[in-house]
């Protein structure tokens, strides 16, 4: 046995809780070098006769990837506490304890084995129970629809007029989102995230001037409360983003300082190395990125703190949102988010937290910190199968698995999973306009675990490259909307109610195409997914007779044999319900 | 090379600030698998000429067991924000990143890099500077010195009279540890650990019925601030223990219960399964292990959060306490402890946090919640090396490694070790009164990195088997104590003024012999412990001329050789400064 490859830590997320009664225990091992794995498990204060009294469980292995298996198992401790070791079989025999490596295990030495004290609900991750079945729509509010065209700021060119430029305005606001309310209503999303909306001076608005205003080419307060009651009457919910880790350059507090230096009264809201301060050659001030426009605010000072904290309240006290989305969130530190999430959840218990981290974002997914976060690991690994063709089947089994591993299952349940954003190309575009690439993309997004969010103008095949080209105005003119790739998303939308009850979530393979199954109660849903330029046929098992339904076309289909063989055209694929 | 064997995580303890300009990075690699390690780092914003700009420095092995090598580096990244990867050579070159293993690195795309995305010192582990200094003394009050005998309780037995039973009343009491505080001083400790004081049914008061008063026997609160300013003066630290997992069965909020059952107004602050509350035959709520007379407290109820955490405030501002040891401190919820630090640190800032953890206690350890724990896995090796001689100085050495690398360096340096408490037999009586063994021991024990703490009566040798053996009374007849161990201890702890600056702390294979070596700006300091039952020979690297002192025996030496040759008895030892 290769003991180098065998990881377990007593800690997060090798070891949580996900409810009251039940722990989940993952183990790492390599690639096929181990058989069986059984849990050992007990009550450390429970003995009997001088000998303490354990039972076994038998772990399963849930995935694997170029050099590892991942072993996992569900146990419920009867008093909530919980000592643990792992009995591992291949030519030889061990025990994988706290203490290290035994060929017998030292059953009377408690202390030799992994422990997990106590079962406690509030250190649980738990997310808003709504945000699992919610299907998101992204909006940059400058280019969706510009609703009121008397708030345009001076400048504002024709809709649609080409290029986008850094510093183009549109003229699309609030009151433009809620004429189209209907349309995403007919679509089928259920929540919008809006990029930011408070007064601004660019067109995309992270260089906040006032986080207590709308900014005035977007509307106001009022429309901003009507939009959300126009939602919530429609069933969706509205995320906002906080711009928490730097303010913009004409942020009051800001110009405080530049006008005051060092006798400013908010000279500790932003982190200073010298004085005077100065914008260039190099700022001497930290900022996002090197961007001297984009003072960092000092998020740690009590002051700021409150301010922000305050700025998060209003919002969803006036205007009753649902979420917020955390710009650049990694470099904030987590004592804030802490008491962000503590604060926040006190004015409305069900809100959503999403934090923007492009990386493994484990740090802030224990539970006291955000709820989600953007999963753009997620984005790239699909970007390259699907759409790059960069990776095999394989690779891509292998990529999921590791990020299926990365958290814990009720957090991979709601990540914020995109394909696309204000900040990527559009996928229409990296995928050469190649129309069947993007609708596998699509199923995949829509099939996996997590919410799913839509780049505006992608369920039209809007085109656009990086930043800003990717900032197009919306196309309205439906002659000009490729209305395939919207039926899809509209019919995947619709079949998804039908999958997010699913209890598992299980990658086979199969050359050439990507089979995956989801189970729910008795019945299962297989998606087969053809990724390749030719066709592919795939046998699944089958029970002769049944009824099989695809889906996604409404055909039924029955058999009389004990496999069936499936031919799935070029980029074709089949939703199989069985 | 074996990729298998590679970890690092871009998580804690993997990566961590240890100030506003330093991050430590640590990674794993098979044992001598890998020849040498170098860290690519950079800030992912900083580019020239459309390259990403990264910077190398090499990576230090500080350690191994049987089965890995760990591997340390110390970066400051300029602007706070750090991406990195690692490089590792063997046989072959390959690139670890946070995407995988590369035989080329991918040095454009940012996101392959690990991310390390701000330093923050708020988030960082951080205990008051004074623990680092500080040599604890662990009194058991009922057992320590009667002061005054007019507190007795009713059935108080004559001093040191045996056997001590589970319900034995000596009359130990706060007066008596005033009168001995100059004995104390004397010894040169600077930090006394308390066991519970407040009022309570046992003799041991882990079962609190009152915790805003000092249990009669012991005292009252102005006896108390007379110990803590008496204490205060000497320049010595008063530590209490808060037993919040559970209260006593004569807590007046469970008699509360126990009288008005559902109707009662504390319900809610035990874990109740059912009504009636019973206690047996199997009791129908939670309890600290299965003892039905404590019953534990619902520590996530806001009344009972904010009367624990009034208790712990308390007794700072009343008494001027110094730190709070804290009971069963890994069954109460993470999310208290968060609460409980904050509260205490705004009371007094230099306030010191101990949690009885006798596992890996890594999710407690992070910053946000203790200063340090119990170090119950240090004990163990300790005593398995040393006293019971169950294993090898190379297997020893392997242990510390680990768990040197499983805590960040900082937390390392004010873990609490203990060599025993009033949980485990006295080390005299595990030693078979082998006084040479012990001092060897505790010669260990006072140059290991992190504050020692002696069980009181150690220092003297008493001997004591398991609870309540282990709690027997202070033995204050001269006649009677060990001088022997009480000097040693006494010379330990003076020259332990010496050894604290270290900045490294390094263990070298010898064969029989343990020799570790510390490092404090161009001076060394070498400890070498025979622990085996036969003299031994140790040659160590040597500046010919170079005078040589034998810091415990104050014996200067010189020598003409380039290397010196030292015949240490068995168990013996020597600290030499060179």
């Amino acid at each position: 046995m290769q003991k180098e490859a065998v990881y377990h830590s007593p800690t997060y997320p090798f070891v949580y809780a996900v409810d009251e009664h039940t722990v989940h225990i993952r183990l790492r091992t390599k690639k096929q070098d181990v058989q069986a794995v059984t849990l050992l498990y007990g009550d450390q204060y429970e003995w009997c006769d001088g000998a303490w009294i354990t039972s076994t469980i038998a772990m399963q292995k849930t995935g694997y990837n170029e050099l590892f298996d991942y072993w996992f198992v569900t146990v419920q401790p009867p008093y909530g506490r919980l000592r643990y070791a792992f009995s591992l079989q291949s030519e030889e025999s061990l025990y994988y304890m706290e203490k290290g490596f035994f060929i017998h295990a030292p059953t009377h030495d408690v202390s030799a084995f992994f422990c997990f004290p106590f079962v406690h609900t509030c250190d649980m991750f738990q997310a808003p129970s709504w945000t699992k079945d919610t299907v998101w729509y992204q909006i940059f509010p400058e280019r969706f629809c510009d609703g009121d065209s008397t708030n345009n700021p001076v400048g504002t060119i024709a809709w649609e007029s080409m290029p986008p430029t850094p510093t183009s305005f549109y003229g699309g606001d609030l009151d433009g989102i809620i004429e189209k309310l209907d349309y995403l209503y007919e679509l089928g999303i259920n929540g919008i995230y809006l990029t930011p909306i408070f007064n601004a001076h660019s067109n995309h608005k992270y260089d906040t001037i006032d986080y207590f205003t709308i900014d005035e080419a977007f509307g106001n307060k009022e429309i901003l409360k009507k939009l959300v009651s126009h939602c919530h009457e429609k069933g969706i919910k509205v995320m906002l983003d906080a711009v928490f880790n730097h303010a913009g350059y004409f942020f009051d507090k800001w110009q405080d300082v530049l006008k005051n230096q060092e006798q400013s009264a908010y000279k500790d809201w932003f982190h200073i190395h010298s004085f005077p301060v100065r914008t260039g050659p190099v700022p001497t001030y930290a900022t996002f990125a090197f961007e001297k426009t984009m003072p960092k605010l000092n998020t740690n000072h009590p002051e700021v703190k409150e301010y922000l904290l305050r700025v998060g309240r209003y919002w969803i006290e006036e205007a009753n949102i649902d979420g917020w989305r955390l710009d650049v969130a990694n470099e904030v530190s987590h004592q804030f988010w802490r008491e962000f999430r503590l604060e926040m959840t006190k004015v409305k218990p069900s809100i959503f937290i999403v934090g923007e981290v492009w990386h493994n974002a484990l740090p802030w997914l224990h539970g006291d910190q955000f709820h989600s976060v953007m999963n753009y690991p997620f984005t790239n690994i699909c970007l390259a199968y699907f759409i790059h063709g960069t990776c095999s089947t394989e690779q891509f089994i292998f990529q999921l698995h590791e990020l299926l591993f990365l958290y814990p299952t009720h957090v991979t349940d709601v990540l914020f999973n995109i394909v696309g954003s204000h900040d990527t190309p559009r996928i229409l575009t990296l995928a050469k306009e190649h129309v069947a690439k993007v609708k596998l993309l699509l199923v995949f997004l829509f099939s996996y675990p997590g919410s799913p969010c839509i780049y505006y103008g992608d369920e039209i095949g809007m085109l656009g490259d990086n930043d800003p080209d990717n900032r197009r105005c919306m196309v309205w003119d439906e002659a000009r909307q490729n209305k395939e790739i919207y039926t899809h998303i509209q019919t995947l939308i619709k079949l998804r109610k039908t999958f997010r009850n699913e209890t598992t979530f299980q990658l086979l393979e199969k050359k050439d195409c990507l089979v995956y199954k989801k189970e729910c109660n008795e019945e299962a849903l297989f998606f087969i997914l053809n990724n390749s330029a030719s066709p592919q046929t795939v046998v699944l098992p089958y029970t002769k007779g049944t009824k099989i339904t695809n889906m996604y076309t409404d055909e039924e289909m029955a058999y009389e044999s004990s496999s069936i063989s499936l031919v799935l055209e070029a980029y074709d694929f089949a939703i199989l319900h069985m």
